[in-house]
């Protein structure tokens, strides 16, 4: 493709023109003359004074920070997205249901839905329009799969949960399983049933490995255009805002609430009953006990050091509060009439 | 189903009646005319008073903090687990093997268990009366499931491993696989050949994606009644004592034994050789590297702040040990003859 | 087997001879005297004088520790992993593909490969020697698998991938699944299409429900002789080097670079674009921020403290660059011309 071509589809202005189509994308490090690369950031900049990509994406404040050819838009992270979108158009896959798979006769699936080898789809499933369900899905009973959505592999969906449109499910997922329920009686645990559902909105997108707990009463509930990365835990009764986005690894126990347009880092621990407010920053590997009434980014956790000082510091974090009545007293002792001038 | 009806089947004493039969449980927030609450914890006492619910079970001390319809009892939260438990009970799964199933000829499988589609059986297992292996479920040699236990879905069991009556697994559960042991020798890693097995007691319950290693030479031994969140990882030769409750994302690393009754938080780390006593608890996020010898709640994790208040007290976090030792001198100084009165 | 047979095969010096044959491994602790231990490390000595193994492993400095029969060698726990692996051979598998595997036709399978049930392979795909494919397992198009290596059961290989010669991947194992790549554009998220691929080395092993993502552009790497354990996360991008070990539950955020013979312990954070220097070692629950340039051993994290001690040292936590100020004003004021001596 040239520049005229994304400029003719996508928008953005074009300055000069490849002399050859390009073929791909790449990095400004690794990008070739045949690849189109983007620059989002100031401090890569000296990179693009680098990079032998053939051509390049960039902010209007990059207009003039390179020779090549280029396209100048206000988001050129946005524009490379979508660029590599058309580079990389999503796989189709062959409509029809693989001889193998093990349908519900009271099940039912769009024609044009493509169902892999190892499938199982259970009684009064509805699953839309170019669903696409890949080898070795499992689908409970009553489930809804609205169209042009895709459980990659090996995703297991409990009874009764909904799957938006647009929603792509990576393998080993697992949408639906019991919330962690448990009542103590003489020291024996009742298991409570868990008898809500999981719905996941539109345009979601979740990891691989990531578990979805149903919800003990009411449902769990994931919004639209929520992105959630890989192993992903979300206990039942959780809501999650649309547009919000967590991190690898990641844990949010049960039925805390999360607002819209919030950023979770990875390996974020989050207790339970809370409610984290709209565009809330959780930094990777904060530990969050409390509500978060205010936007803004919060963080937790202890910096790195070397093991040695790691083990000196940590024995004094014991004691910290001892050492804050220490530091009273002497700043009280200090200040006495006679001591101080 | 009438209050008159739970106390005939689970005791406790009702006050009033309801006039419509009632057909689910609720949360006093949300519980409809037709469902049933419960109150727990005082904290919610104020919604009690707004409940639309038809009934609550209350304890003793709530006798009167309500007009509705009640049922008092000493354990409102096991009592309601019960009711749950009359409305929602569990699905039986139809008794038989789906032809698609893979059965190892020597493999023993009760006639009236439920084998689904998809699932593998090993040489030489034993799988007892009215189990249920899900489809996929994957069964090594020599495994072997007592009468009343379900692998929900995609459970993978290795070779040798044993699991006791009445226990639930959930979807995407791996037990057995080889636990991490590596001799380095100049260099390379040499691989431990981990012989032991899982052994799994009765009445448990494994959440989503958890994994549990075989041990090394001896078992990694699961007690009875304990209950395991999703996506926890237990190390070879862990011990896991009766009664004990561990909730998701927490890791146990190899050879570390936990007492009965032991509560652990979410995202708890403990590493490896450890002990930990009968009746601990250990809240969310903590870190052990040590044995625990005494019951009672331990704790540990930064609390989370303000990414600048973080920036500032972490930098600070590094230098612990030297401002401990600033202090001293400055206590030691103003407590020299001359200084103070 | 006899010590002369074990010297036999893997050299050492025998002292002495057991009566009767021994029959496998155990630990100090629980071997019998059909069993042969081990003195790895000398906090374990007492061990070995009260040990009913029937030989055992030991340095040369604890060559005069014990009167059993015994072996002396520079790396005892080496030559035990070898013992072992001499008592435990690998299992084999019938070769030839089950009659309900999908296998593409344009895939390429070696005649002495072992497909079993409901395993899928993509088209292009070649399937090495020797490769054991466990049931369940999806492998898509393209896919390389190297000689003797094994998928155990249900591992999910996403299209494009390669996998070396000799290495174990673990059941419940995602490898090639979409980086977690999005452009925010006026609050929706885009996905950045992930074109990069994995690549796996020789020898290595990879835990149960362990991810590793595909890189957006370039590829994720990992080397040869590479050990993970369960549940660890690798985001898109990553490299890790050769001869490197992650313990379980481990998080590696994107486009970050883990050199060789790097060993890091479990349920450590590592964000992403980092670089992690040859030799280094990252102790359990250790949060990394910054690239590491020197070897060493480097820590973080709080330790557990019984609750009410957390509860006053976390407050203090929150102030403590204020602690800081505190003391330094302290200390300027007592060091003032008056007010010491």
């Amino acid at each position: 493709m040239f520049l005229r071509d994304f400029i003719s589809v996508l928008g953005g202005e074009a300055i000069g023109e490849v002399a050859q189509p390009l073929l791909g994308v790449g990095t400004l490090e690794c990008a070739t003359a045949q690849q189109i690369s983007f620059l989002a950031n100031a401090k890569y900049r000296r990179s693009l004074a680098l990079t032998q990509a053939g051509a390049v994406i960039v902010a209007p404040a990059d207009r003039d920070s390179s020779n090549l050819p280029r396209i100048v838009v206000d988001n050129p992270y946005a524009y490379f997205a979508r660029v590599s979108q058309l580079f990389a158009p999503r796989q189709s896959h062959a409509a029809g249901v693989h001889a193998s798979a093990v349908i519900a006769a009271s099940a039912k699936v769009a024609l044009n839905a493509s169902i892999a080898e190892f499938v199982s789809v259970g009684e009064h499933c509805v699953i839309g329009e170019h669903v696409r369900l890949g080898a070795g899905c499992v689908i409970g009973d009553d489930v809804v799969i609205e169209a042009n959505s895709e459980l990659v592999a090996r995703v297991v969906v409990y009874a009764g949960c909904q799957i938006g449109a647009r929603t792509t499910i990576h393998a080993g997922v697992v949408i639906g399983a019991d919330g962690f329920g448990f009542a103590n009686e003489n020291g024996v645990w009742l298991k409570i049933p868990q008898t809500g559902r999981v719905v996941i909105g539109d345009d979601c997108e979740i990891g691989a490995n990531t578990t979805i707990d149903r919800g003990a009463i009411e449902d769990t509930v994931i919004g639209n255009d929520v992105k959630l990365d890989n192993q992903i835990q979300i206990g039942h009764n959780c809501r999650i805002g649309d547009h919000s986005i967590v991190a690898g690894c990641t844990g949010i126990a049960g039925s805390t609430t999360i607002g819209q347009r919030v950023m979770i880092g990875g390996a974020v621990s989050i207790t339970g009953h809370l409610s984290i407010c709209d565009d809330a920053v959780l930094s990777a590997n904060a530990f969050v006990t409390k509500s978060i009434t205010e936007p803004g980014m919060y963080s937790s956790g202890l910096p790195l050091m070397p093991h040695r000082e790691w083990l000196k510091n940590a024995a004094q974090l014991r004691h910290l509060d001892e050492i804050v009545e220490t530091l009273k007293t002497v700043a009280k002792e200090i200040r006495k009439p006679g001591t101080s001038t």
